[in-house]
């Protein structure tokens, strides 16, 4: 009977307008033949760290324990920034350039052990220090070893403490009884959505109720950009298209949405730390 | 030996700008490991249930019997609208949202059967009476259910008269004698082009001909927006660049396009209803 | 024992905006179950013959020999130009139309055999002699059958000279000491670097080293559009955000970048051979 192989799922910034995915998948394909290729997406904003470690976050819990997740969004390749293969505390692998990327999952998924991949290796060997493409040469190429068992974890290079891997800061939304402070932490690019750190649960938990009406403060440092009361329901067809809702996303949080149209361009919005929100109750 | 699974087509409004598909496809992979999954498209416009049922019809019939289709394009998710897995007459399973989406499929392959998804067993557990995100959590996760063998069509949940079937009006070209009238049932995006739902059999059967020249009149609502002779012919190769041709379409639909242009783009063209489309005989 | 398949790798400019890849690929299925569809990309710039040719000779060799490629940028499309499968010296099959897509596989691969397709045998048998879309219907259907061995390459069709597949001219870069002469052979768009036709080993074997800066003159026909000395580097982190830089990319090739920024957009630059380039020394 056939061993089944880990999958390997990757997510990059190199977008389908050239060559490289083709020549990754290439190499992951020499290495071997059953290894299963899987694409999580390659249009990650362009040297957005934030964006790799949040949607790593957004989606590893859904895969089957043992999956090997490449994330490659690397503006420092090349300089002294570690190449490393997270295990996490749950059983997934993460290979990945040791940037910020592992942010999200140290902090949600808790991180086993790290360690540093050894270039002499576990890099393909025709590029050995030429090359400036990590993708194809040292991230593609060592999962794909990982995964279909050339090497074991341990042969990917020596441990390093898991108190050294580089993270971003990352604030907490904070609820009381009826106001909660958080923080945009990412967006829906697609559907213009804003999603905070507010978990819907808490909110539930401290006064508020789906069905009412809430208030919504939204500044992006002191700049007031979005203040007004909005529904807070379980689902956008209940409110009119074009109407604003604060409903409770994918991942459990209290998120900002228009029904039918994009909160993020209609205000102008964006995500990370400078996009602060506070919630209370309904005002007018 | 092994069984053959049937294959996975998904199609959604999704885009990969964030981690939507890679969550939904991981779903399918904690169901089953071995079942194909295999992207048509996560670039439909957005919220466009018109393009979402025009598309299955374009691409179904090409498909091995037995693949399941998992189309979502779904406005009106977390309303009363029904999930479902309709049985095509032809033996194609399709999973959708029942807002529309069947319309084109229902009346060229046919539905023999449809069934209602039972949340209350079909839908991720983990998420039970608590997402929005019913691409992964409802249509993914049945479908690879499904797919699988975990569930029997029967199964799904229960059936429901194919009569009730959400469907949008859709109108008929009509061909006589030197003279076609119809609409552009849908353009081609990419290229520039326009579909009509004129079947250009029906053409060639009435007194037009392959090499000749015809009048076309298009418009918007009362609004001309083309009115001109065209080369009816067989290939792009023969008109010259930037010219317009009438051409027979990969469904054997008349078609309009710039030869390595866009008529869509230099026309300000759409589809749907208010774009109707009449051929004539060649006027000046 | 299960026999390996060679594996299908599909680069196009369709897109994914319709239903073209999705009922091009259930072509592929309806011929075998079994074998491998890989997406290079569906991203090339339309109708971009010379991008579809360097892509091939960009990631081809990273793939197992035997491989099926299969290259659709056609905007010739039903005119006299040939239907071919080219075998590589090194081993891999290349489907395609012979307009110039195999002019670099050609110059750097070599190719030993062309065979035109017969279209009588290996068309898609209820598309024969009536539509436009030969990625579904000929190349992606003469593919499959080829890849799933229901027919030898003999039975594509009948050979015919190699000196007469279809190139278009490629300019060599020269290199002296401490002056280089080529051309921007092609770009890359997604982080806006430009790839130039001048070996990188060739600039180091002739007077220039790493970690010094040059001079380079970049001109779009007679028009200068950068004149001024850039550090020659081997890593992008050694210069600072949005300065410019000369570097190895990953063909081994001098190329230009602005560390996390865009050369191409910035100097309004692009490719071919109307775009040339001049490395001398350090000047200022």
């Amino acid at each position: 009977m056939q061993e089944v192989l880990p999958i390997l799922v990757f997510q990059t910034d190199f977008t389908y307008k050239e060559g490289a995915i083709a020549s990754m998948y290439g190499v992951v394909r020499s290495v071997n033949r059953n290894v299963e290729i899987i694409t999580a997406t390659h249009e990650l904003p362009q040297y957005d760290i934030w964006s790799a470690s949040y949607r790593l976050h957004q989606y590893v819990e859904f895969w089957p324990k043992g999956t090997v997740f490449v994330s490659v969004v690397d503006p420092g390749v090349g300089t002294e920034r570690k190449a490393c293969v997270a295990l996490t505390e749950d059983g997934y692998y993460i290979v990945t350039p040791d940037n910020g990327s592992l942010t999200h999952v140290l902090r949600h998924n808790g991180i086993k052990e790290v360690r540093q991949i050894d270039e002499t290796i576990n890099r393909l060997p025709s590029t050995r220090g030429t090359s400036v493409f990590h993708g194809r040469d040292l991230f593609g190429y060592c999962a794909a070893k990982l995964a279909s068992g050339k090497i074991s974890y341990e042969e990917v290079g020596p441990a390093y403490d898991v108190k050294d891997i580089v993270t971003m800061d990352v604030l907490e939304g904070r609820v009381s009884h009826k106001k909660a402070e958080g923080i945009i932490e990412i967006d829906d690019p697609n559907f213009g959505n804003l999603w905070t750190n507010i978990p819907t649960e808490e909110l539930l938990n401290n006064g508020f109720a789906y069905g009412e009406d809430v208030h919504i403060l939204l500044k992006r440092g002191e700049e007031i950009i979005f203040d007004r009361d909005v529904r807070f329901d379980k689902t956008f067809g209940n409110v009119a298209k074009g109407e604003p809702i604060l409903y409770n996303n994918e991942l459990m949080n209290a998120s900002l949405a228009l029904s039918q149209g994009s909160f993020l361009k209609t205000y102008d919005a964006g995500f990370g730390p400078d996009y602060t929100i506070t919630i209370t109750g309904k005002e007018d």
